[in-house]
């Protein structure tokens, strides 16, 4: 069953033509009220996802939310509690955790591949789509907060940001830096004039480092096994630093499909009471994130404590 | 008429062998004093450059030193001071405006091909060398803040950084935002530990978009046009932004040898008794942006004003 | 209304499912007699192409069938003949010849800008999929034949092939060389064996040089200002040739669904009795193409006139 | 010593100026003859190797010849001949079979990690340099047979050719097929005037596949996990072929001067009384695979047994 309001009566009439099996109404409280309907997934403008959501598990019914989960941590918090409460599931689409590129990396990591992480450097730009109700970091840099959580098991202490704005009082443009207690520094790009589409994480450990890639349409990911060793820090002018470059290795990536995966995991996740990894907890994590990133481009850059 | 210290002996060997008309020494003096040398080049660890500078200057030599001009904005202003009390040639070594790919950016800028900039942004990243007197920003960030500053007429007025140290505390990776009056905003990232090395510049403007990638082996500068143009900002959910996507064009840049036509130029303005465009004062500059960056890294990522 | 063999009972089962309106059948007569159906598109291995199209003909219906054509040359001229007797529209897909990137490279050489073309050299490879009727030179290379006519206005006179088979006695690496009255030499590479896809066309012109990359997610199309001109062919050693080496550019190719242009076309020039410019002649044309290279790997790459 | 014709004298000067210690000629019997000469080095137009070559022979002196050996086999054999007789060490110039990637690549197919090689494709094109004396295969396709004969051990039993002209009567493009006894397929593409340059080989083999590209800056040498198993070849329409995608690698290539390895290899021969393994015989195999290249072009494009 779909819902969808006025303005999108148009997209109801050709999703019905498709999908003629289709239930549509024009009131999301018709889904949220339907005695047959056991689930919901909110897609909406982030304003919208916490009256939704929260009607929705007051009514019973589980929820899987688009990214991000709220527009405040807040929101995020009232609907942990009340998802808690009522024992329901609520989770957040954070797709790309569930891409066969995102689970290799993690795995690449949890073996400890790459040894110690030294950096987390992700650039996430293109043209458009410029949004109207949240700006570029709360667009985009949702995908990457979640993939790196969910790769790197350090918890960021801190960060900071800095964005401009061409066309209103929302930033097209950002750059964030999320520090940890160790001297791991994470570092985000999200643009939305890019001339050119570019979705690159660099990820450098102390004992290999990896590029993915993800509009490559192969080698996603390529594994350097390239370091450097330090002999000394006595030189007199050049510190006796050894750099090792070894082969590269493109790990076989699975070519699956996230939003399958993840929507099989919600249903799974409901039919037998488990909670699922990208549950509130995890949406929330993000929020206080985007939130933070407001706070400092509104203090002129000033580091914020998450 | 080459000078290197005790430890350099070896390479004026090297350097003897490999012309045995150079005249070489082991005290700088030598040179600085030498009654048939005019000017000196100054090419050592940047601690040394105003000590070595001030003395040629003082000789009566004109002086072209490397990048970065000193290491404090200080020692930069005596330099200038020296230079201009003595009528004498100050010129620093910036050795990527003299390439053809930053000659053809500007021209392209200048023409005003792609319109108002809306955002500069850097990365120099590879997998070395440490150097043991500065950390990455100075090493690096210089050649950057020289091409900007050839680009880009504005000035900027404040700028914030932040890096992290993984060997000792000298940081090896680190990310610097540049801002301007309008909302142009300029990124560097500049790192040491990369398993692949990059040099692009992203220039996004009004009309056109430009990518230099200096390690291309051809078509180093791709210009596109492409463009958003904003319909109303009064939308229900999405701003009202057409896109524009049109042809690619990679001038040809012109394969000359920097460091062959700076040397020309250098002897060119002793000569006829003309000011370098990268003079002292265009030393200076940077030498002030690097101040900015290790303060605002010392007291946590804060805006610094220029 | 959709035919299916026996085999295809399950696939036909899956059309109806997504398409509920459609009807299906599982003997093609069905289609071809039906008598609320004006045209039919034959999508069948290459060797049951001549007896459903002559069957549609004879029972006054349109056809559009996929390539190659037919066969045998024998068999298009009498599809061509039945079609014209009449007067019915035969159509064969070659759906490249209707994506925006086939139809800019078209105008380019049709407006002078590549000047007198030098070499047309085309690589079609990757791995698998093996077919068990044809051999990897009626597979995949009628989509290069197709191209290039379209392009190249020069009938060619001749070919060469040669090729090897690794699974059965159906080549699954092939190279062919088509000549012509002028010296200008087309080349095609076509592999069911490559570990990476290549889909790369590259046109020498007396003028400029083009690089089609079909691959390529952006810039499929590059124009390099590239050539070479003789100054005097009387030098000692080396020729005296300049070589030029300017722009490149990228223009901007139509994202256009091929396939929904071509099958609106196939009912445009049915409707108002036009002939479609890839109609079985040039299905003919194609096919004698393949059939001289048949002939020509049997004569140990013997050169057949065509 | 260095000697040079009389159009050279400027070349001499230069080299003089460089290379103070260094004796030069404008006869090269000087250097033949020299009684402190014990072995001379050949770099002159392909028509000129075998008088100098022979006369250096006679008079005691160890020849290292650039690529091609000799304008034609008969020339080769004197060579050889006359070389064995006077027990002197008579080397080709093939340099690219002592860079890294080669030699890696030969220890790959060695060890058996490719398994059986079903073809091996090469390309080696780029915008000029036209030679006067010689066509394109002359000048390119040493590189590559040499190439291939030192990583494939199997003989080749025939090739056929063709080309055209756009300038004189030397093919500026030509492609070569290479015929095995077994189903190995070998194909060379030589062409000046392309407006990009390429310089890949793939080699496809049972187990594993591998491209490389020397103009890569890093990963020069990619080694594919993918290949074809047939399930059968009894299927009704499609073969039944699986196909594998599995990981690729791109092994370290070592950055070695091949020159230098090469010149210091021909000494170590001459005082060691080794036979190389690029010798008079290695060079005879490429000459008699031009001197079929050209049959076969005048014969259009016959196969030409080896």
């Amino acid at each position: 069953m779909a819902a969808g309001n006025g303005s999108g009566s148009k997209r109801l009439a050709t999703a019905s033509a498709r999908y003629p099996a289709l239930r549509t109404a024009t009131d999301p409280q018709e889904v949220i009220r339907g005695s047959d309907v056991d689930a919901v997934v909110i897609a909406t403008p982030v304003s919208a996802h916490f009256d939704l959501a929260f009607a929705a598990l007051q009514a019973g019914k589980h929820v899987l939310i688009e990214k991000p989960l709220t527009a405040t941590s807040d929101q995020a918090r009232r609907l942990i509690e009340e998802s808690a409460r009522r024992k329901l599931t609520t989770m957040v689409d954070h797709t790309f955790v569930y891409t066969g590129a995102v689970r290799k990396i993690r795995e690449l990591v949890d073996k400890g591949d790459l040894g110690r992480i030294y950096y987390y450097d992700s650039a996430r730009v293109n043209l458009g789509l410029f949004q109207r109700d949240v700006n570029v970091i709360w667009d985009l840099a949702p995908h990457d907060f979640s993939i790196m959580s969910y790769i790197i098991h350090e918890e960021p202490v801190a960060l900071s940001a800095c964005g401009t704005c061409h066309v209103n009082d929302m930033e097209n443009i950002a750059y964030i830096n999320v520090f940890f207690q160790s001297n791991l520094l994470a570092h985000f790009n999200v643009n939305w004039i890019s001339p050119v589409k570019i979705r690159t994480t660099f990820i450098g450990g102390a004992k290999k480092m990896l590029v993915w890639d993800d509009v490559a349409a192969d080698e996603k990911i390529k594994v350097y096994d390239k370091g450097f060793e330090v002999q000394s820090t006595e030189g007199l002018h050049d510190l006796l630093v050894s750099y090792r470059t070894g082969d590269m290795w493109a790990p076989k990536v699975e070519q699956i499909e996230a939003l399958r995966v993840e929507t099989q995991y919600f249903i799974d996740c409901i039919k037998n009471d488990k909670t699922p990894f990208n549950d509130g907890v995890a949406g929330l994590r993000v929020v206080k994130m985007l939130e933070a990133c407001k706070e400092s481009i509104m203090s002129q850059g000033k580091m914020i404590a998450l």
